[in-house]
């Protein structure tokens, strides 16, 4: 595999759409070429791409194609269709904003478009590359700002994760994990702690494959050992990633990050969400409104072939939860680190 | 298979000791026949019979298979052989006292039986089927003086559990499964969740079917779930059990307890630990002198034949963490529901 940095989940390539197969790693690191917006909505669904950015990313590459289908040169019949392949792609997910902050855009900027059909589809390509690129640099910022907030002391740090918000969550560099590459660079760095991440082990798979590509020391525990570790002393920060935030800084992500931030602050650990602005949804004035995907059973029940439960056991299986605003230090973004109760004074720019 | 309140982990049949092999539940109900003391240690170190009452009674038997192979009727020869059983059997874990508390006690009623070496082979095995049958009655009496300090309200509960404290972990009946039968048997139960516990996730495989067997729902949520849960008010009261407790309270358990215990303190949800007072280890004045179990790596890398992270990551697997006394609501025993610092006025009491 190439270095890290160079780990880009979603290209554009031949006319198509590359994405690694983000349910195949860490075992076997594949490509798959997407052509249809269809296949994409698919792609998004069964998280073969996954990850808020990546998938804003996915999801406007994939307007981008539903357009292409269309073959019509009437404007009006044009837009019809483009509501639908709007609308299939929104179904994909319920819970990353990222996803409809960039069908939104996408729109925007087609009907905005003056010109034939062609212009349009032509300018959608343009945007959905833009925003591609736009992700990569704000990752870059997002990690760079993060040096700013991190513990002074020790020098080498180290800081735990949940999930994976890194470059295979993102155009590249990642969210969580940019700020880990930036103190990496630095020489900031000790160690990363990944929780595995359970159901869908994206911790034990993608965080620790994205560590040992760069060569960064990471030792996965199980989710339920993290508030052990930081009575040993052994987490100095821990940084998430986000894949909603409400206008309060509540922050929705990967299911088991309230827990973490909670333990996190019994023990005095600084507790930061790294995300880029898109992700905050200023239309929801706090968590409670934000929707939260329930996954299949079987990810709980089913690793591999192995059957973990007995017939008659039952489920629940939430795929992200809400961390409230309280048990976040600061919220990293590309434009700085902020307290949660400061991220209101961007609701404005933000409407692109 | 039998009605759970039939579930025996560990019983003397056909002068051999029968265990139930946990490491193939749920999906096969398989017993072991055990005839020699090195095949009890080895049964124990692979966790065929785990839970700390149930590895006490299992070593009790231990003691009583290896007092039977040891050929002599000199006494002072025979002592110089048991010594070493013992030494072998308390090798195999080092964290539940109750494996250590029950050697002890074979070992003293041993010394302190007159007659020959076959008289005290008798009486040795007729000590361990006592410690056998106390800890079933001591789990039943746990189960209820449980019931007398489960919230008020509602009429039906919902408990939450860790790892599997059921009558697999005991003699039969179990710990806080006892307080789960208890609250069942009254109408006191609606339904219970179940931590999954990883890695070895005893909570899906073992404490899912024991619930299963007897028609009591049961809910199987990953870990890092449980605070969700709580902050949506499903769970009204959490019941653990414990590997060993310090004279003070603090609780030694299966990792993730100490994780439970500080998200349910935030949630002001009442956390109990149910444990018989044998596993109280009255030498140690609080917990940061229990030893922590360090198990393989592959625990955590590996879900049956599925590898789950990439070469080159680390691991860190501690099997248990301690619950400071402060988050722990009381302590169930077979003599009441005590506050973490009522334990001390048992200590003497204690000295068997």
């Amino acid at each position: 595999m190439n270095q890290t940095n160079q780990v880009y989940p979603v290209i554009w390539h031949n006319d198509s759409v590359s994405l690694i197969d983000q349910t195949r790693l860490p075992n076997e690191y594949a490509v798959v070429e997407i052509h249809r917006s269809e296949d994409m909505a698919r792609a998004i669904k069964t998280m073969i791409v996954r990850g808020a950015p990546a998938i804003g990313v996915a999801a406007a590459y994939g307007m981008y194609l539903g357009a292409r289908e269309i073959e019509t040169d009437n404007r009006t019949q044009f837009f019809d269709s483009l509501e639908k392949v709007a609308q299939m792609l929104a179904s994909t997910r319920p819970t990353a904003v990222n996803l409809f902050w960039a069908i939104s855009r996408m729109k925007k900027t087609a009907y905005e478009t003056a010109g034939t059909v062609e212009d349009i589809k032509k300018i959608l390509l343009k945007t959905a590359q833009i925003i591609n690129a736009e992700d990569l640099q704000t990752c870059q910022a997002i990690g760079d700002n993060g040096l700013k907030v991190l513990p002074a002391t020790p020098e080498k740090l180290t800081i735990h994760t949940h999930c994976n918000a890194g470059a295979l969550a993102t155009a590249g560099y990642g969210t969580a994990l940019g700020v880990v590459r930036s103190a990496w660079r630095e020489g900031r760095l000790a160690r990363v702690f990944a929780d595995e991440t359970r159901p869908r082990l994206q911790g034990a798979k993608l965080t620790a494959w994205e560590c040992v590509q760069e060569g960064i020391p990471v030792t996965v525990i199980t989710d339920n050992m993290a508030a052990h570790c930081m009575k040993q002393g052994l987490i100095h920060a821990v940084v998430v990633g986000a894949d909603r935030i409400a206008a309060n800084g509540d922050t929705a992500n990967k299911i088991g990050t309230y827990s973490l931030a909670l333990v996190a602050k019994a023990h005095n650990i600084p507790f930061f969400v790294a995300a880029p602005l898109s992700t905050v949804d200023f239309e929801l004035a706090d968590g409670s409104e934000i929707p939260i995907e329930e996954r299949d059973a079987s990810e709980i029940y089913q690793v591999g072939k192995t059957m973990l439960t007995p017939t008659g056991a039952e489920f629940y299986n939430p795929a992200f939860d809400v961390t409230p605003a309280e048990l976040i230090t600061a919220i990293i973004t590309e434009h700085g680190a902020f307290a949660p109760g400061e991220l209101q004074k961007f609701s404005q720019k933000q409407m692109v």
